[in-house]
């Protein structure tokens, strides 16, 4: 059983880590940058090292002080938690070499995974469903309209080196593909000097479905069942909750199953999650796959009553699972809301400062994982994320009621939340209806905030 | 159902169940006292009238204020919480009377069951195990010693109209008894001009094994499994937990049978709880019913997964409840610590006054109840439970290292608190291994501390 765990991370998540130990016994290393001396994970763990100044690039995602802080205080293992090194395979691969068990699969598999076309092709030789596209560059125009029909309209055509938006065109007929198509081709030409380009299935209006997972090394696999992730501002994250109003008991099992195969395909070990697209007929797509811990863990482990990163621990430890999937029961429901220190109202800007009071929910079904107190300093330099609110209700018209009158009894005097955004949205008639997709934000006036896109 | 509730008390019960109404759309009146003019209570409800001046006869205990507010803010229902008018049948009675709807039993039942000695005919009558004792006053030592004979030894001789120890004695064996039965009789003759006796089987080393029954006006009566609430001091339950370590799947079963056959034979309707006395050869012996909802539900709440707050405004209503016997299914083991403002190291006096920094634990499976926060001046006039602090684990060992990471995490500074008395007890080895009993806190110097009696 591992010993003394470093945590490469900051925040609730590195708090959570630390909470888990303490009850298993296991010794904790916090690493901190200068501008988090004073935070609670840095206050909370059995030893704590500064490992730089508070840009990410000098401390949290500076391998070689994560590894001198790991080797000088005699931790046996590293957990990245997620964001900064956390699917970085070069970090997990320095850490097996320094024999430090790296909390998460293999370095091979880090890499495999977070390789889009390798990912792709080792879902699709396991039979799981991906997002219909090419499987080779495309330069020629009429050789892509070909790869467009077998492909099925609408299709997005995407620059090879794109980013950002650029390169990209969306065309919903035979008809507008050509100067789509060439629009694109141009566009990434002058933007990245390379016309190379790939066309793929547009999924409208999906819902982003993510499916827990969790493999020992002794070869089980089993699902947890779905989260759904579809309330999104931007591409990150803003409601996650679990089951899916959108998923049918029959639905749940045929992408459990998909899922379960996924991460064996994957010869994945520990907790992971498999993204799906889910358009409204039912059909859905692998997407990717997160070699981590989620933000969102919260809502499965209320609905499964599992402690995740326990698991995590144990599964590190070389233990088995400590359930089968007979034994997994989803009860009720549980939504998350992230709390950002941000400001909704002028485009979402971060507002970090100090936060002169704080008073959280409790009760019954409510829980809170955050970094923060009375008198704490936000940092500018992380994600504004500060705390996550999560609720477990009987139902989901519980759970909702649940949530509002929780983030109802939140104070964060002192900095900008969108703790009132969040509101607006649990209030939304569509929201409460379980009607919506990831465009929800964008089609939606919340609050009246356009989503600052 | 219900539409506008006035709860007629304070502290985190009464935040308790604002919240168990904001989820259900029921409005709130809150009523304080002078000094509870910044409680939370008053702040989180959707009315708040004050009542009158601190000292509770004036305010909490004020029948006609707190019913002239329910008048005049129009509510429909009276929740009375814990303590306070509570168990008071006359309050039951006037709310009644006024068309209030009282969310407790009704006020015959509450005045049956608050006399002892109907209490205890309703029970034998049910067939319920009552403590071995005479049914009649004692007043002839030579009656008395053949009463013992029948009874058992040990036992205890009590004035009829005693209090605190006084015309106290327990006799251990037949050549003891006479000498006792005189001492009480004269003790109880010099303290209370009369020299009526009863006389009682002394149970050894019992276990506080309390049993959670809901009652619906339909008829159903469930039990939710049992409670143990042996650390006392003094009388006083500071920690409890549900499932029991005392309790086999077997003997649960008979004892919750026991309990739902004692809240039928009373005509129970409501939440209530069966308090029994159990020894360690298995036997077991009613002690009394208590009317209302309890301080420590939170444990039945967390391994049932129910919420008993909305269940009473369910049977109050008139609604069924919401599960069957059957459905109801314990899961894992949970503990709650009273936090109290007092110093255990000076014999446990309170200690009100202004808490300048609040800081509670978060994160899975942890829930804190709560009506404290930060610059909360905690008021000299009422009981010295300031917050509860519950866990969850899927055990009893997870359950207890779970609490002590919480409450090694729980700050309140500015106020002397029982929070370190607490730790000791959850570190001590007898504990852990579940091997207590009432007389725990008298048989263990805690921390060094002796209990303070």
């Amino acid at each position: 059983m591992i010993q003394k765990l470093l945590i490469a991370n900051r925040g609730e998540i590195a708090v959570r880590i630390i909470r888990a130990c303490r009850e298993m016994g296991i010794a904790t290393v916090a690493v901190y940058s200068e501008a988090d001396q004073d935070s609670l994970h840095t206050q909370l763990a059995d030893e704590a090292v500064c490992i730089g100044p508070a840009p990410s690039k000098d401390s949290y995602l500076n391998m070689e002080r994560i590894l001198s802080a790991a080797l000088v205080t005699g931790a046996d293992a590293v957990h990245p938690g997620f964001g900064f090194l956390s699917e970085n395979a070069r970090f997990a691969e320095v850490c097996e070499k320094c024999n430090l068990t790296f909390v998460g699969p293999s370095s091979e598999v880090i890499r495999a995974l977070g390789n889009k076309q390798v990912a792709r092709n080792t879902m699709v030789s396991a039979g799981i469903p991906v997002i219909p596209g090419t499987d080779h560059p495309i330069l020629d125009e009429k050789e892509g309209a070909k790869e467009a029909d077998r492909i099925g309209y609408p299709v997005i055509i995407k620059a090879a080196l794109g980013g950002g938006g650029k390169g990209m065109r969306t065309a919903w007929t035979r008809e507008e593909f050509s100067q789509a198509f060439l629009t694109a081709k141009k566009e990434a030409e002058s933007a990245f000097g390379d016309g190379t380009m790939y066309i793929e299935h547009f999924v409208e209006h999906p819902r982003h479905i993510e499916f827990q997972i969790l493999a020992d090394s002794q070869g089980h696999v089993i699902h947890l069942g779905e989260r759904d992730c579809s309330i999104q501002r931007n591409h990150q994250k803003m409601i996650e909750e679990s089951p899916s109003a959108a998923i049918s008991p029959r639905l749940r099992k045929v992408m459990g199953k998909a899922a379960v195969g996924a991460a064996k395909a994957a010869g994945y070990v520990n907790a992971g999650t498999i993204e799906f697209l889910l358009e409204g007929n039912g059909k859905f797509y692998f997407m990717e796959m997160n070699t981590r811990i989620q933000v969102e863990h919260p809502v499965t482990e209320f609905v499964t009553g599992l402690d995740l990163v326990k698991e995590q621990l144990r599964i590190a430890s070389g233990l088995p699972l400590s359930v089968t999937q007979k034994e997994v029961q989803l009860s009720g429901h549980a939504i998350e809301c992230r709390i950002n220190a941000e400001n909704p109202k002028k485009g979402f800007r971060p507002s970090p400062g100090k936060i002169s009071e704080v008073h959280f929910p409790g009760g019954n079904g409510v829980r809170v994982d955050t970094g923060i107190y009375s008198g704490y300093q936000v940092p500018p330099y992380y994600d504004s994320m500060v705390a996550k609110l999560i609720v477990h209700g009987k139902d989901r018209a519980e759970a909702i009621a649940k949530m509002r009158s929780a983030l109802g009894e939140t104070i964060l005097d002192g900095i900008d939340t969108n703790i009132d955004y969040q509101y607006e949205i649990l209030s939304d008639p569509d929201y409460q209806a379980g009607n919506f997709d990831i465009e929800f934000l964008n089609t939606h006036r919340i609050g009246g905030i356009s989503n600052g896109l």
